[in-house]
């Protein structure tokens, strides 16, 4: 007999966060189901990248806290390097994030639909997780989530699967509503128009994060970071992996976030592909949602998007598709392509639709 | 007023891990206290790493579970895949040890001393951390771990920062005597006689967990792995963040473990040089027990270890002293570098006593 029987009750009851899949290396497919992005990293981060497993880095460990990044972060976005957090991904951030603001059962509340981490990293810590519908809106919602007496809130803007951006004055009043860290997943927000780091000032208890796998084109280095009042960034280094952020990651960090500019082209490139790609396939009789982020979120006509999914995949196009909640199942969620794999994937569903 | 005062109690009232000190980069200092290896990864493995920088693998996301290394891991172990959970170093693996098993309230033994990162991941988790000192030895030892009833045992194997090896009939007595899971961390198994791996068959209670960070050369990627009966790897993928190894770690880990061969002449030039440096200390009237690891403890004659690792620090030769607990207070802790290394450290170590 193993000694699975010791797990902590609630990781023996939970099934585990399942990720969207990923194609065997080597398998010709055209990939829009996890939102990276379609273009590679600009050369100067490729280069900090080389040079970095030409020295001696590889065999030292990485700086633990990653100062460095911090400050390259804080000069691109205009903060202090102690308002600053890396992590190993953005979902590292996430859980430093419940590890450190979330005991048994305290409440984490989101509005939804949203990332389905969340419920997981929640059941981890033995938390009790709540979900308000996005579509409670306004003051009603805000006074849902105070109501629900949240020891952490997580809000995705723009928001996954759906794209939308709630308005900023909504989080600003929900900062003021709650005793509680406003956690704001800013993991698309390279492609929207706005982000809420101007709040930070204004909000002790608002905590940003943000991801380098979706405009910063480096999902394969896993790289996040955190942004909040230093006295919260303080707590969240307590729970940080001492060295959580490898020396390779921490070099394309700081030379991403040096080079802002060199990644413009390829946002706009993701951006008007993503209007291109919009109209296209309303034409074809879908229902989609503006978008602030790198993906859409298509309604197909006869209200399940199961078939449409398996069709999509048997013609060599992943998309991702969501059984659950049930106000999903009538998507896909269509990462934004390259011009190329964005018609590949409109001739796939013409194919599709043709029977 | 910051929203740090809704931080977890056990997380506001923790100072956090303190990493042994970097120097800064470009820093000029022979570097031996945090027992990195001072020999390069083999050609074979930065050939791996190259080649994924140069393909797509930065912009996607990589494999969640890692299944290459699990495979390659098994080839070289003798195991199957579903033994083997991935890590981002093998802090990673204790993270999700003490996430998997420890509950609030819960007790962590291990005889001490031992890393001192057991009792802060114990605090995170709300556990209460309990060490039974060494000296206690034998069959007393087993029955005082047994007897505190533990949620998790942790056993460095060899110690550290000892540098010894207990007996392999030790860990079986244990695994036997108590129904919790041992771990038995071998982050320093590679330059030792023997290891636990052979063990798992008999104990499924025993976890044992591996570091790329000293034998391997590859403490900047962060890597390491967790062996376990594969129903106790099953709860400890489900706490794991889902894309927790990056693409290049995953990479340099497969040609690492597919190309041990390589690591051979490295592995043997620190052993051999453990064996010169110890006996170059011992002549110079330090006390120096024997070791496993890839370093050294070494009690100095007159009782306090603190003037001598800073007169090292002045001379550029940085090693590890830890003024807590009293019974480490009269060493020093000396990673084994290179010859030319070892020979600055014993330099540097004869001007200071010459004063």
């Amino acid at each position: 007999m193993s000694i699975s029987h010791r797990a902590r009750p609630e990781i023996q009851a939970m099934a585990g966060y399942q990720p969207g899949e990923q194609p065997a290396p080597g398998q010709r497919v055209i990939k829009l189901n996890t939102n990276e992005n379609p273009y590679p990293a600009p050369e100067v981060v490729l280069a900090a990248i080389r040079e970095q497993v030409a020295g001696p880095a590889l065999r030292r460990y990485p700086v633990p806290d990653a100062r460095p990044v911090r400050e390259a972060a804080a000069r691109a976005y205009g903060l202090e390097p102690d308002q600053v957090v890396v992590g190993n991904g953005s979902d590292d951030l996430l859980t430093m994030l419940l590890r450190t603001f979330v005991a048994p059962g305290a409440k984490v509340v989101a509005p939804a639909p949203t990332y389905s981490l969340y419920g997981t990293l929640t059941a981890i810590q033995g938390g009790t997780y709540r979900e308000v519908p996005w579509g409670v809106g306004g003051s009603l919602l805000i006074r849902a989530i105070a109501d629900a007496d949240p020891a952490l809130v997580l809000i995705t803007r723009p928001n996954a699967p759906f794209g939308f951006a709630c308005g900023l004055d909504q989080v600003s009043a929900l900062c003021r509503a709650v005793d509680a860290p406003v956690v704001l997943d800013e993991a698309y927000a390279d492609f929207a128009d706005d982000n809420g780091l101007s709040l930070l000032a204004d909000h002790p208890n608002l905590i940003v994060t943000r991801s380098f796998s979706k405009g910063f084109s480096l999902a394969g280095l896993r790289l996040g970071l955190g942004f909040a009042h230093p006295e919260a960034a303080a707590q969240l280094h307590k729970v940080r992996d001492s060295y959580n952020v490898d020396a390779l990651a921490q070099a394309a960090a700081t030379a991403a976030l040096d080079n802002l500019d060199a990644y413009r082209p390829n946002l706009d490139a993701v951006i008007g592909e993503r209007t291109r790609l919009a109209a296209a396939l309303r034409e074809r009789g879908l229902g989609v949602a503006e978008s602030q982020a790198n993906f859409l979120f298509a309604r197909v006509p006869d209200g399940d998007g199961r078939p449409w999914y398996e069709a999509l995949k048997a013609r060599g196009v992943l998309i991702r598709y969501f059984p659950e909640p049930e106000e999903l199942a009538d998507g896909l969620r269509i990462s934004v392509g390259t011009p190329e794999e964005n018609d590949a994937l409109l001739a796939a569903l013409d194919a599709v639709s043709a029977g």
